[in-house]
């Protein structure tokens, strides 16, 4: 059991995390931790969390184990802010979408990437945000992705494990650029797409007939775009590299369906349809949270 | 009510019209014709259809309304079949996705647009497709454009207009260039980039890492592309100028936002983000269907 959590940023992945693990009876005093003071005390309200503290310097005091679940670009601040405080023997993890940023801003604010950092992605998530949204069930059956680097202490490891077990999910671990990559690929980049369409459909000019005449397909494809532009726009950044890459293999894709189309290229059209349908049908049997 | 009602095409969206205009009471006897006397038989074993056909020509006979729903690359051979036994006061429509197509392949057929043609478009599906997906509901609250043209008589149009009523559609009028447009960027240009997106990852290297680590919402964004590959290559070279014209509009917008990610741009990107999510919001509000 963790006698004392620490969340940072309590929003849907942290509120989530703390509520999920108070209903395993996995934590005593849940310490809680956001810039604004107004959703702060309104996770106290909802019973998220036990305490409210607004600076992680102070948050982090005492805790066990602290997890920040903040957008990535407020990462770096918040571990200078609680460099100074942590306890001898508290092991930090985090949830950011990118982890090659994440162990960067750690060596940043801690002159060392510390032993007991253990970078981790829970796999989950809405298209909402905030507390109010947050629910003991988001990580039931969901993967969790750590990626240790060489200095991370084995023990802080195992502890992290055990606590996103204690949540219901399953915990991998990764390296630290294959999982960028791997998230570009099926996080990062239809997040972009489904934004850039949206926008582009919203600057259309019919764009209210447009919406009106949207069916069932274009509703779940969009879904996405309805998430935290704050949140996404930070992952943006944070992984640029990987994110680029994708974005560019993707604008050849889409190109060279477009000259198939145009040079009447039947074949070379029904292939990549094809393709796609038996990767998403095969796709289908694996994802272990689909209801379909 | 119709007396005689034939279905070519008898699949998702064939079936569904007459599984839900028998629940309504709404027709006498439904003929089905398919080509495919495998699941012709399957059709009238689950009740969907009374009689089945394989030749358009001996299905359409005595019909009152003739709805074709077959891929739109069978649409023209299946007018020129049906074209010489159809008896006098018939009305013929389609639910085919790209008005444009529909209507230049019924001059070719019937070497002018007949009066009696009521060009049609279900905005409802879903991705899987045949009789055995078909359901009565499917097209509850959804809506229905029909975009007659000049030589459509008026009649015919309003008959339409009740049939699709009894199945509890939502009828509106569009004219032909207008629908191809919006049809383009709601359905046509989202069906093409959830189909490359997941033909992009499956020929990754590690495209099964890449699918075991993807989330609800690479889920929601992809479930389209296991739609019907050979309907949806239909679609794209039916609707091919108001596609392609969507899919360089969204490749630039693509672009300008990677060169936003390059160049740092943070506010550009932000906006992009906001735009996309302030549009989806307000959709979510005027989506008749929507759950959430």
């Amino acid at each position: 059991m963790i006698e004392r959590l620490c969340i940072i940023g309590v929003g849907l992945i942290g509120g989530s995390l703390a509520r999920a693990l108070r209903q395993a009876g996995a934590v005593g005093e849940i310490v809680g931790c956001n810039r604004s003071a107004e959703s702060l005390a309104r996770a106290k309200e909802l019973g998220v969390i036990d305490r409210a503290e607004t600076d992680p310097s102070e948050a982090v005091k005492d805790a066990d184990v602290v997890v920040l679940a903040v957008p990535m670009g407020a990462m770096e601040g918040v571990f200078e802010r609680m460099a100074p405080s942590l306890k001898p023997g508290a092991v930090v993890t985090d949830a950011g979408s990118t982890k090659g940023h994440v162990v960067t801003v750690a060596r940043n604010a801690f002159g060392e990437i510390p032993p007991f950092l253990v970078p981790g992605h829970p796999i989950a998530g809405t298209e909402q945000s905030g507390v109010e949204a947050a629910f003991p069930e988001l990580y039931r059956d969901r993967r969790v992705i750590l990626t240790p680097v060489t200095e991370t202490d084995r023990e802080a490891v195992a502890l992290v494990r055990w606590t996103w077990e204690q949540a219901g999910a399953q915990v991998e671990e990764m390296n630290v650029e294959h999982h960028d990559e791997v998230l570009a690929a099926t996080s990062h980049l239809p997040h972009m797409l489904a934004y850039c369409l949206v926008d582009a459909l919203a600057r259309m000019e019919e764009s209210k007939e447009i919406f009106r005449f949207a069916a069932g397909g274009f509703r779940d494809f969009t879904r996405i775009a309805s998430s935290d532009p704050r949140m996404w726009h930070d992952i943006c950044f944070a992984n640029r590299t990987q994110l680029l890459k994708m974005l560019e293999r993707f604008g050849d894709d889409l190109e060279r369906l477009g000259e198939a189309i145009k040079s009447d290229d039947s074949g070379a059209v029904m292939d990549i349809f094809q393709r796609a349908k038996t990767a998403r049908d095969r796709y289908r049997q694996i994802d272990p949270g689909s209801p379909e």
